[in-house]
């Protein structure tokens, strides 16, 4: 009852917030305008939502332009200055744009995120406020087993019985370490209630906490580029799912040319790329493969759709 | 002629800038909206203006709130909060407020101001582009002696002759590299010129670069604290006095909290302290007086009005 | 029995560590030497080491000298320059030396560490490494009430009793937690045990996690500077105090000028300083009084040694 | 004559401090230790030398290993975790060493090295100290032309007679500007010199200034790769050069895997890759190669060995 009150004040804060609309002659984004506040849900109780941005596409292409010379202006257009502009790791026109987020996510995840260190945040603090009930509980189909082979990675989802009794393990142990931090504080007006910053030690890393996060494109895109990866534990990567949609309509040029030259690029190493050399001359790869470790084959093989035995 | 048209030209870029009118649903700063794209002119030739902005005196509000909890919102109006942020050096909610500007300013300005790390740099590149003919060339009554006791500043204004002795070498040297820069790089067309990263290196520091400039309003008031101070060179303060006008229109809030917390604060040592303390008993300074430098005894005195024979 | 081993191979590397010895050119600190590796402990299974570090006073001097020139060489000595770099927040000097330390902490301390950003951490992984089973358990004489007056803070220890049962239930949680956890992994040669990333997401935030934490000085001091203010968070200042402890060894001379001119120095606003002029005059405080919060005038009066009602 | 005196000076401070040998416990670089102090000359008057280093290969692995947990301990030796970061862009590790470099160099060149901005500086200040009278003058062999194709560098070396004509003008423009700063200075005890910060603005970027330079080693790989790049201006690839000498003498293991991971890698884009994956397989290139412009065509041929007309 008062949290469904809480929501709904949200709600209402938030369409106003939306309906809100101002002149101004700065540069905008129209794609980005339109889901400005509005709340993407990520996992179960938590989201995404933009709260404010600064430049688009054209603001970086104005930025190179400067570093470049104006000439450029008219034998270029915007879309191969940005495509350029990535290709060649030229990266300081797109520190030129800035968004900031409001998110909230589960603490094991806000203690990975926090490591891309060249961003603001402000954190709820819990020395300050008293936290919501609210803990990330999995999906089962997202239980996974631990991967042999990739020693921090997830494989096949658990038998469901076995899931079962882990989630209700882990709700049981969240509820109740919940209701200590509540008895710890003590009923609104209660003498003498445990200090707050105390109080919260014993809850899980698994309870939502929530913060405003404020970074530029460059490096935005850095953190995409990490945890969009297959590696990224996937609780994070839901919000960098959501994230990179956004990306993606505050800045399309931007974004298109990410994905082509970062997202989807293939790097190859000296002695991949003489593999490679070598295969494309029709001659065997011989010694340049022996020079791989047996993964980096395998990667190699995958990257390019070569046939493994060709690299043996 | 060429340059009149140059200057026309620009100015009605900008002026086509300042009518463009869009609607936004972000926050905005009705101060900063009405001088955005202006120039503001700096020194002989330089300018600053604003060309874009993030968040304004309610997005630090915001920030903060979150990380104090939401209960300071009925206790605590905007600007005593943020009045309070800025006398515990609670920084982070600063951070997220975000300014461009594009600045003209002479090579040895640039060469200080970019000691500045914490910002988003886009610099003309004489690799690149053709630099103008524009160099910087002071007033004769800031050509001042240098002074003996600070060693870094500037005594008086040098005898109006010897000032105007040394304004035309400057000019004519300044002058005489352009003519030879312009000779290296040949007209249009020319055969073999010059590479222009090359041609460039008997430029003088005096000479004027350009450069779009990002950063957030924390750090811009840290640069503000040192560049306002009376030990940075006269040059840069122009700049300075420029950008802390920007700022007191964008966040007059925050303007008048930096003002009262930090660009008029007096900071006692331990030692000066105890000096004070001891004043304020009636008691002689004495030795806690003795424990000063000399210097440090003057500025006291000056800082705090005190007859400087009460700290003998 | 398995955890003496460990604890005993550890003691028996760190031995090791300790006693080898190189020759090096570079500048050493002997007083960092001695205590090089060595384990302090915080808390009840936390500790602080040094493990490398780099400069020492001199080095501080030798950079400052660059900046200003040579000529400083003969006028002043080496305690005289720090100070005076210190005083004028000359910050860049101490930048040039810096420490890497090893520290075990609780999970909630090391959220509220790695907001100092510019620093290098290497923690240890949950996604990689299997935690130990040790949390944070508070003695009973800081169990503090929730302080009225600071929000953040810790008032009085609460009554025995009531700290008695909060910590049993506190330990009670963490066991339980460490328990499941232990049984989502399943022992070594389990069949589909639970990924490690996701067995830990029930572990209370006062499991101790550990990383390799690399600083420069400057930042070390505005870290030690905020860390070790009351109003931090007494398990964090108990860090603070071991790594003031150990700046003090490694760079004495910084450290005294650090004590005099920021951790013992009183910052008057623009409002307090025209108090205390007032006063110093013998005059009333009056408006310049009245122009205070009744916090500001009350932390005035306990920094100068004022009396309240010479405030009024 | 006192000039040479105080380059004997210097080389006996030199000497000196390549003598002092001190016991360390820490890790040490043996191959370092070496050429610690020691001058390495860039250009007609730069240099380069080492001052001082904290860590060495053993240092990225130790702290790479509490990352990924105790466990890697055994099965994999230093080489290959190395390479196996450097692969997969694990570059927290690399930062847990770090350099501290004594630089000589001309100003326009130290205006291209200051952009890296995570680093630490303390550059000889005009303000203070009297310039000496140092300027690049380039060897007639490096004076090119233009390059027409890539706009910003240099093509073939200018004729003979047209090289020396721009070096003899840019000699005396610098030696006059140098006789010029020394007049408005004044011999010394002239009544009334022009402040230094001012006398100094008319002196071209060739001349030289000085820095310690400090940075970790991640952010050193960083700077290499743009700086050893062939579109990196000549003049700051000549210092690169002999700074990745040190890096190899420094940390051997982590130089190889930087030239084989990334110095020599080649990074396909999505359209790129679809070319290689069509030529492997047997096919024409076709469609894919149409989406590629003539420049990503030319590279492609070039890095991989294949005939431009395949990619037709």
């Amino acid at each position: 009852m008062k949290r469904a009150a809480v929501a709904e004040n949200r709600e209402s804060e938030i369409n106003a917030l939306r309906r809100r609309a101002s002149r101004t002659r700065r540069a905008t984004a129209p794609g980005l305008e339109e889901i400005l506040y509005r709340e993407f849900p990520v996992l179960d109780h938590g989201f995404v939502r933009v709260v404010d941005y600064l430049g688009n596409d054209s603001a970086v292409v104005q930025s190179a332009r400067v570093s470049c010379g104006a000439g450029t202006k008219r034998t270029s257009d915007d879309r191969a200055l940005i495509r350029y502009l990535m290709r060649h790791a030229h990266t300081t026109p797109f520190e030129m744009c800035e968004v900031k987020f409001h998110v909230k996510l589960p603490i094991f995840v806000a203690r990975q995120w926090i490591r891309h260190r060249t961003a603001s945040v402000n954190e709820v603090s819990g020395r300050y406020s008293i936290l919501d009930r609210e803990f990330y509980s999995p999906q089962p189909a997202v239980l996974g087993a631990q991967d042999a082979s990739a020693r921090q990675g997830r494989g096949e989802p658990l038998p469901p019985a076995k899931a079962r009794r882990i989630l209700s393990i882990l709700r049981r142990d969240a509820g109740e370490a919940y209701a200590h931090y509540g008895e710890f504080l003590g009923k609104r007006g209660t003498r003498e209630p445990l200090a707050r910053e105390l109080a919260r030690i014993g809850l899980p890393v698994s309870f939502y906490t929530q913060w405003y996060w404020k970074i530029d494109l460059h490096n935005l895109l850095h953190f995409l580029a990490l945890r969009l990866d297959r590696h990224a534990q996937y609780e994070i990567r839901e919000y960098a799912d959501v994230i990179a949609s956004v990306v993606q309509r505050w800045v399309p040029l931007v974004w298109e040319a990410f994905r082509d030259y970062r997202l989807s690029a293939v790097r190859l190493s000296r002695a991949e790329a003489a593999v490679v050399r070598a295969l494309l001359r029709g001659e065997p790869a011989g010694a340049h493969a022996a020079a791989l470790t047996a993964r980096e084959r395998q990667e190699l093989a995958a990257a390019l759709g070569i046939d493994l035995t060709r690299l043996a």
